[in-house]
């Protein structure tokens, strides 16, 4: 199942686009995916995110799972109708909120027991069903349930999570294939932050043959120079020929270094969540509008930014909004946001067509105010 | 200052249809406007408002002057440049907010002084600041500083609400016409549920030749017939040719019924705070999107209805998004609701101009489900 074409490389780096191919359309490579945890973007609609240039987005599976839940999704015929949405959805396998969000009743080779951070209801999770729940969802590409570790974590910890998310890997594949493969499946590389456990990740997920491959297990507290290190190490060892993703990052800075390694894909709660605190992305670094020298501040957050916040309204205007608690603002400081990392995506895709993405990168950094 | 226009009129009730004139374009009557107390119509962008058939909306004096206060909004000059919205405004006097929210710390002839609900800080409002604050807002319609009281209120409290407010309305209309009378002025009639009190209050006013009146100090706790006997006994007293105002009114009921006593103008929370808290208006009545018939209800909320909100989305999903606490709940329920007011004015001032409005009500009071 070949879902991917290379499209141009950079010469200097590993940078390349390239576009994926979905039942749902097109996506062009490297692309950033704003989250939609519980069937919505936090406070944009679906217009609003096409307009801000996303061509994908992704949902949760655990998420989705708990709330609305498989019964309402399957009776309303999948998350894409259920949302009107009807470009590519990726969902994520359950694995990284176990982590971070769920009380664990438990693991096993079988499964993850765990009780709902909402009700504390009980549910077990196996690969197969991650893949199950995934394809009722019907999502266009769907991941492969994996253990994900905290950092710092010990060697047999990281080397237990590997074992476990191959195991799971290859369960949930051979469940996908009896299904008839719909749609598309992604393994996921854990490890740790140990180079050598990364590698015997990739070499036995490779082995399986995913239609694509994830990084996960990264930006989960580790300084920004290993996450670096790890993504250098890894992405080599996984095939040219498939989309290449790295779960959960990053900033501005990330994409592009993780870009020039490689990396096709990424998805972050970063500009939504920071929209919400009130933390704007410009080229020349983030603002916070809540800042008291806004108060008066006629001009729009970045002149040269063509999303609809700036193009009609003032940082006075938004700080006022964000100050006194407007449900206005998280929706226009949520579409700068997506806008900026969106048209980053694009200056990037362009360069890399171009030639240039040195360039583009020395740029970027150039403005960047110190 | 003549800034009304009747268009025409319902043989059987008092009906009528007009246009009101404003340097920010006409808007055709009877209309509702929706509240944006502070700079913002709670969840919704101008141009849903505008898409949901909003011809003017509503700002709150004493909020705004609050936050983000005068000095902000003269320097962007004026509250359309900073909400961006290009349609008239009516702006309150603060009257009724001195009345509902905020802590009085005295009133008397000369004004009224008061302490922030935000932040304690101490404030004074006179008639001319009132006009003055509003001046500096931009509002196509400005109201007379009036003095609100609740049900019930002795007589002499309704007397002495009464006397503040017709003094304050020829302070504030003196200081209008002394800087040039820029937009429009209206006063506000009180006398509390007294209708000699209600017809004395309306005389004095009248006589001041005012471009515009409102009944103030209804829905303040009295039962809808009272309301209704204060509303027939009083608007009769207010002259033809100037548009009327029912202020803080109400239900898609109260609305048809004052309408048919010949109120041209409506404003109220309820469409937008009700959307926040699920409650859906329909032809058929109101619904609560959380109740659990809806978990897999397809439909949209009214299958009749054309918003936005309905011809994308169903009933599940919206109940989703309420129970998840999705800030686009908010945004979806808002534009449906107000859709279903600004709907509901539409289809009232058509068919009074066709001479079929006792068909309209009777047929809106036929479908409403006992």
């Amino acid at each position: 199942m070949q879902i991917f074409t290379e499209l141009s490389q950079c010469g200097e780096t590993s940078a390349r686009t390239g576009v994926v191919t979905t039942e749902h359309g097109f996506i062009q490579t490297p692309i950033f995916m704003p989250v939609g945890t519980l069937a919505s973007v936090k406070s944009v609609s679906v217009e609003e995110l096409k307009e801000c240039g996303a061509q994908i987005i992704l949902g949760n599976t655990y998420h989705l799972y708990l709330r609305p839940g498989c019964e309402v999704i399957s009776h309303i015929k999948g998350l894409h109708r259920f949302m009107n949405w009807d470009s590519p959805i990726l969902t994520d396998s359950g694995g990284f909120q176990f982590f971070s969000l769920a009380r664990l009743a438990g693991f096993s080779d079988e499964g993850v027991a765990f009780q709902s951070h909402i009700d504390g209801s009980r549910h077990f999770f196996t690969p197969e069903k991650a893949v199950e729940i995934q394809s009722i969802l019907g999502s266009d590409i769907m991941m492969s349930l994996d253990w994900c570790i905290g950092h710092p974590a010990d060697r047999s910890s990281a080397m237990e999570a590997l074992e476990k998310t191959t195991m799971w890997a290859s369960r949930g594949m051979e469940f996908w294939k009896k299904a008839g493969a719909p749609n598309a499946l992604f393994g996921i590389v854990q490890g740790g932050m140990y180079k050598e456990l990364r590698a015997l990740s990739a070499r036995q997920l490779v082995e399986l043959d995913f239609p694509g491959y994830a990084l996960g297990g990264l930006s989960v507290g580790e300084p920004t120079e290993m996450m670096y290190e790890i993504a250098h190490h890894t992405i080599p060892l996984l095939p040219i020929d498939k989309p290449r993703y790295v779960m959960g990052v990053g900033t501005p800075e990330n994409i592009i270094e993780l870009v020039a390694m490689g990396v096709d894909m990424f998805d972050c709660v970063m500009p939504s969540r920071n929209a919400r605190n009130g933390q704007l992305f410009t080229e020349q670094g983030t603002m916070n509008i809540s800042n008291a020298a806004f108060t008066m501040d006629d001009a729009p957050v970045d002149s040269a930014c063509s999303c609809y916040t700036c193009r009609n309204y003032s940082r006075a205007y938004l700080k006022h909004l964000y100050k006194t608690r407007e449900l206005l603002s998280y929706r226009l400081n949520t579409i700068h946001n997506l806008h900026f990392y969106l048209n980053l995506m694009n200056g990037i895709r362009n360069s890399i067509a171009g030639g240039t993405f040195k360039e583009f990168k020395n740029s970027f950094y150039s403005k960047l105010e110190k």
